[in-house]
């Protein structure tokens, strides 16, 4: 059995780089926890997976772009969103203090 | 795409049932929102499951019960756990209100 807790050893304050923990890797799934602090998909550059991903803010917030949209969608704390494998999409913007908790599911 | 929020639709005082809502169901993957309100696993039941589990409590509380360990684990919003297909545990406790909001991704 593992354990820990997703808002431990978060940044005081904001950081360069992103920070991606793996929480399980299994056959057909990851789990991994990021944090942000304000970083965004490069300017021009779209995420485009082959996988399906499940992707929740824990804690913070952030918006994110699907391609072909008018808007970006908001996404507070509780919020998920299910990306099928190819659907490109971009983050726009994460709330860099207090840090910005994603987790991903891989799969 | 699909999105939602963990944090919506709850119910406002305890109920009988936990809620169980599916958010991602793939081939190998199942995704769910848990909804307890005090509710536990009856006496002297465990849960033996044959699928790995990772569970993360979003909000509120609970206690779990590994089989063969001495004490409950104490579990707060953020805390999650690997539970290995096979190991048996129960849940001693959970928050009733607010309700204790679970993720658990089976896989």
């Amino acid at each position: 059995m593992k354990a820990g807790s997703l808002l431990a050893g978060l940044p005081a304050a904001a950081i360069a780089k992103e920070i991606t923990d793996v929480l399980a890797d299994a056959r057909e799934v990851r789990i991994e926890r990021i944090v942000s602090t304000g970083q965004v998909t490069p300017e021009g550059e779209w995420y485009d997976q082959d996988d399906d991903e499940w992707v929740l803010v824990v804690a913070g917030a952030a918006r994110l772009r699907i391609e072909g949209e008018d808007c970006d969608l908001d996404l507070a704390e509780g919020d998920w969103v299910l990306l099928p494998a190819h659907c490109r999409h971009r983050v726009t913007w994460t709330q860099a203090e207090p840090p910005t908790v994603w987790l991903a599911v891989h799969f």
